[in-house]
C-alpha cells in the first residue's frame, strides 16, 4: 500500500480552512434565522434502509441511490442462480442500506416513528450532506449539504408568508439585494389548465411549461401540443406565458380567467394572503412576484410553490419550496400537511463570491501571532498568549524558533492580521512589539494595550 | 411501498431538538477553545477510496469498514468465476469506495494532496461523523461523530503542552471539574522495557500494560509471561505498576531506572517539559498525573501519549490523543510529525447529562409565543413579533387560531417561557398580556417593555 498516489473519490470534495471559513458563514446565516422564526433542529443517520429511500423519487431516484454493501459475509445469503439472475436479484440480497439522497424523505420517516412524541405544529431545519450517484459535472457533485425547514401539522399560510419573510431576512443578511422570489402555487396551474379546457393534464401542463426559462414560448407550446393538448387550448394558454409585471395585475386578469375553476381562485385567494400576511408583517414584497409559469418539479407540491433566482447572474435557482399535504402517507400516515423550503449552499457560495459578497475578516481565523525567538523569550510571552485567550481573542504562537522571516510568511498566508514579537529588551521593559500586518505599522505597547487595539481591530 | 413501518438501520441515531441542542451546546464549546487557539476548520468527504481506506487499521478495522456499491451496472466486471472465487474477488470488483473510519487517515489524505498549499505548521479541526460496522451495544454506534484537531509540521511540545490547556478550558466550561488527564510518553514506555531487560518487545509490552485497569496487576503479569516476557523482566517492572501518586516522585524514580535507557530519558524530559511550559502558561496540573502504565492502543503514537477520564462516572476515557512522527508515510510523504487529540462526543453527552451539567436554558429554541385567537387579533399582533424577531429575539406565532390550552401545551412541550396574548381589547390599548410560563405570572405591557422583559430573561 506505501507510497501510492491517494485521489478523492469523483464528485466529492475536500474543503480547505478558507472554504470552511465561508461555509459556515452562510450556514451561521441561514440556521440564526431557522432558529429566530422556532424552528428546531434535527439530524438523521447518513444511511437509511433502502426499504424507506426506494420508490420515493421515480425509478431515476432509485438509480442514484448509493447503496451499501451488506456488513461481513455479504454472499452468504446469494446463490450461483442469484448471480445468474442479474443486478436486481443481487442487490436485493447484498445490500439493505443506501445513504440519504434528500432530508425530505428522511423527515417524513422521523415524523411518523415520533408522531406521539412531537408536539404539533412541528417546526424543524435540518442542515446535512445528501449523496446522489449523479454524472459529476460542473457546478454538481455527488456529495453536497442541503439546508431544510419544514413546518407539518398545519395549513395556516402564516407558515408561507413567514418564510417570505426568512427568505428576506437571509438575503438582506448576505448582502444580496437584487433577487427575485417567484411565487405561484399549483392550484392557480390547476386554474390554467380547467380555463383552457384540459381540465386532468395539469401534469403535463406543468412538465411542459417548467421549461419556457430554458426552451421560450414557442417550444413549449410544441410540447403542449405533443402531449396532446389542442389549438384551441394552447391559444388560451398564451396569455398566460406572457403577462405584464405587476402581482395585482396578474392576479385581476387570472380572477377573470377563472371563472369556471373553484380550485384556481382558491389558489388565487391563497396568494393575496400570503401578500396581505406579508403586509401585516411589515415584510417588503417588492422582491416577491406572482408568476403564474411557475411549475417546479417536484409531484408532492399541493398549494403555493416558489422559487429564488438571483438577477444578473448566471445561476439556477438559490432557494425554494411549497407546500404539501400529504409528506407521511407512504409511510402509513396520511394528511399531514405541510410548507417547507432549502437553500442551495453551494450555489449560493458561488454567487456570493462571484458578487464579493463575503466579508473581508471572514477570513480571519486568528487575531495574533506571537513570534518565537527562543525557548526563554518565549516562556516569556506565555502568559501574555493565555491571557489573549482569556479574553476571547483567538491567538497563537509559532511552535518553533525558526527564521523571522518563515514566521511572517505564516502570519501572511495564514492572514492573521497581527504579530507580537518580544526580544530579550522587551520583555525586561514589559513592553511588546505588536505589528499591524496589514498596515506594516508597529508599536511598543503594555500588555494592556495590546489587548484594547486587539479587541478593537 | 404504501403502509410500510418504517425503521432505522440497527446501530444509528436520530438526534431530535432536545438532544440536538444539547449536542451542539457541547460541539459549540469544543470548537470555540479549537478556534481560540489557532486551528482552523476542515472537512473531507464521507466516501473516501477504498485505496485510501484499506490496510490502514488493521485487518480487524478493514472488515468494519462499510463498503459503497459501484453506482450503475455493478456486475459489469465481474463474471460467474468471480463469483465462484467469493468475497474478497467480487468486493474487488464491486466496491470502489467506503465510509469514512476515522478522521486521521482522511487528514493525512488531505495533507499529502495539498501539500504544496499548505502552510506548515498546520492546525487543523475536524468535527464529522465516522463508520463503522461494529456490532451494536450500548455506547456503541455505527455511526457517530468524532471531534478532532491535530498541528502537524513541528514537533515543539509547546503543542503538548497547549493541548493540555484546552484540554482544562473545555472541561471547565462544561462544569466538568473533576476529571484526570494521564500522560505518558511511548518513550518511557520503551525505557521501562529497555530498563528490565526486553529491549524490543515494547509493543508486547504495551499491549499488556494497556489492560491494566481492566484485569488487574497479576493477569497483566500473566500475560507478560505469555509473551515470553522472563520472570526476572516482569518483577523488574512490577514496581512500575504500582508507582505512588505523585508526578516528581515518579519522575525521580524513573530516571534512576533509565540509566542506560537514553530513548526513556529523553522521555521523562518531554514529560517535564510539559509540564514546564503549563507553568510558564500559568496553566494549573493539578488535573493532568504522569502515568508511566498509560498505553494506548494506537500503534503509531511515537512521543506524549494521554487519556482522559472522568473521575466517579463509569464511562472510559472522555478525550485521548498523542504525538507520531508519520502521519502521511504511507501516503508517499515521509517524516511529517504532529500532534492531535479528539474528544468522545457521544460518552461526554452521557457524563454531561449524568453530572446534570446541562444548564437549563439550552433547551430553550424559542423564547416567546404569540397566542393566535383569530384572523383579526393575528394580523394586529404580527408587527410585534416581527420586531421581536429585529431584535433577536426567537419567537413564534401558533399558525391556527385553535383552543388556548391547546396552544399552552405546544408553549409548554416545546419550553417556551413566555407567550404573549393579545384579544380585541388588549390591542386597542397597545398593551399585551405577557405570561411567564415557569411562574405562572403575568402582567399586561406595552410593546417596549415586553421586549424589555423577553431580552433580560
Amino acid at each position: 500500500m506505501s507510497n501510492q498516489k491517494p485521489s478523492l473519490p469523483k464528485g466529492t470534495r475536500d474543503f480547505g480552512p478558507a472554504q470552511m471559513v465561508r461555509r459556515n458563514y452562510i450556514f451561521d446565516i441561514i440556521r440564526s434565522v431557522f432558529k429566530k422564526f422556532g424552528y428546531q433542529p434535527l439530524e438523521t443517520p447518513s444511511m437509511e434502509n433502502l426499504s424507506v429511500l426506494t420508490g420515493k423519487y421515480g425509478d431515476e431516484g432509485d438509480q442514484l441511490l448509493f447503496k451499501i454493501l451488506n456488513s461481513g459475509e455479504f454472499l452468504k445469503k446469494t446463490t450461483a442462480g442469484d448471480y445468474e439472475a442479474g443486478e436486481g436479484t443481487m442487490l436485493s440480497k447484498i445490500s439493505e442500506k443506501g445513504l440519504r439522497y434528500d432530508l425530505t424523505v428522511p423527515f417524513a420517516r422521523y415524523v411518523v416513528m415520533n408522531r406521539h412524541d412531537i408536539t404539533f405544529p412541528f417546526r424543524r431545519y435540518q442542515i446535512q450532506p445528501v449523496w446522489r450517484a449523479d454524472r459529476p459535472q460542473r457546478g454538481r457533485y455527488r456529495e453536497f449539504y442541503q439546508c431544510d425547514a419544514d413546518v407539518v401539522g398545519t395549513d395556516s399560510l402564516i407558515c408561507e408568508a413567514e418564510i417570505m419573510q426568512m427568505i428576506g431576512e437571509v438575503f438582506d443578511k448576505f448582502g444580496l439585494t437584487d433577487y427575485t422570489v417567484s411565487l405561484n402555487s399549483r392550484k392557480v396551474l390547476t386554474g390554467i389548465t380547467e380555463a383552457i379546457g384540459a381540465a386532468g393534464k395539469e401534469s403535463d401542463f406543468c412538465v411542459a411549461i417548467d421549461k419556457l426559462d430554458k426552451i421560450g414560448e414557442e417550444k413549449v407550446m410544441d410540447e403542449l401540443k405533443g402531449r396532446g393538448f389542442s389549438d384551441e387550448a394552447i391559444e388560451k394558454a398564451r396569455p398566460v406565458l406572457k403577462m405584464k409585471e405587476g402581482n395585482e395585475s396578474r392576479l385581476a386578469a387570472l380572477e377573470k380567467m377563472f371563472d369556471g375553476s373553484e380550485t384556481g381562485q382558491q389558489g388565487l385567494e391563497e396568494i393575496r394572503s400570503i401578500f396581505s400576511l406579508m403586509e401585516a408583517m411589515k415584510v417588503s414584497s417588492a422582491n416577491v412576484s406572482f408568476d403564474p409559469t411557475l411549475a417546479r418539479g417536484l409531484s408532492y407540491y399541493t398549494g403555493a410553490i416558489w422559487e429564488v433566482k438571483v438577477n444578473n447572474v448566471k445561476m439556477g435557482s438559490v432557494s425554494g419550496g411549497g407546500r404539501y399535504d400529504n409528506l407521511t402517507g407512504v409511510f402509513g400516515m396520511p394528511d399531514v400537511s405541510g410548507v417547507g423550503f432549502s437553500f442551495g449552499v453551494d450555489r449560493l457560495y458561488d454567487v456570493m463570491d462571484e458578487l464579493n459578497l463575503f466579508p473581508e475578516d471572514v477570513l480571519e481565523t486568528t487575531r495574533a501571532l506571537f513570534i518565537n525567538f527562543d525557548e526563554n523569550s518565549t516562556k516569556a510571552v506565555l502568559p501574555l498568549l493565555s491571557k489573549l485567550r482569556e479574553e476571547n481573542l483567538n491567538s497563537e504562537i509559532y511552535p518553533d524558533p525558526v527564521k523571522l522571516k518563515k514566521q511572517m510568511n505564516y502570519a501572511d498566508k495564514k492572514g492573521i492580521p497581527f504579530v507580537i514579537l518580544a526580544g530579550s529588551e522587551e520583555i525586561t521593559e514589559g513592553k511588546y512589539t505588536l505589528k499591524n500586518m496589514v498596515t506594516g505599522d508597529q508599536q511598543q505597547l503594555s500588555p494592556e494595550k495590546i489587548i484594547d487595539v486587539l479587541k478593537n481591530y
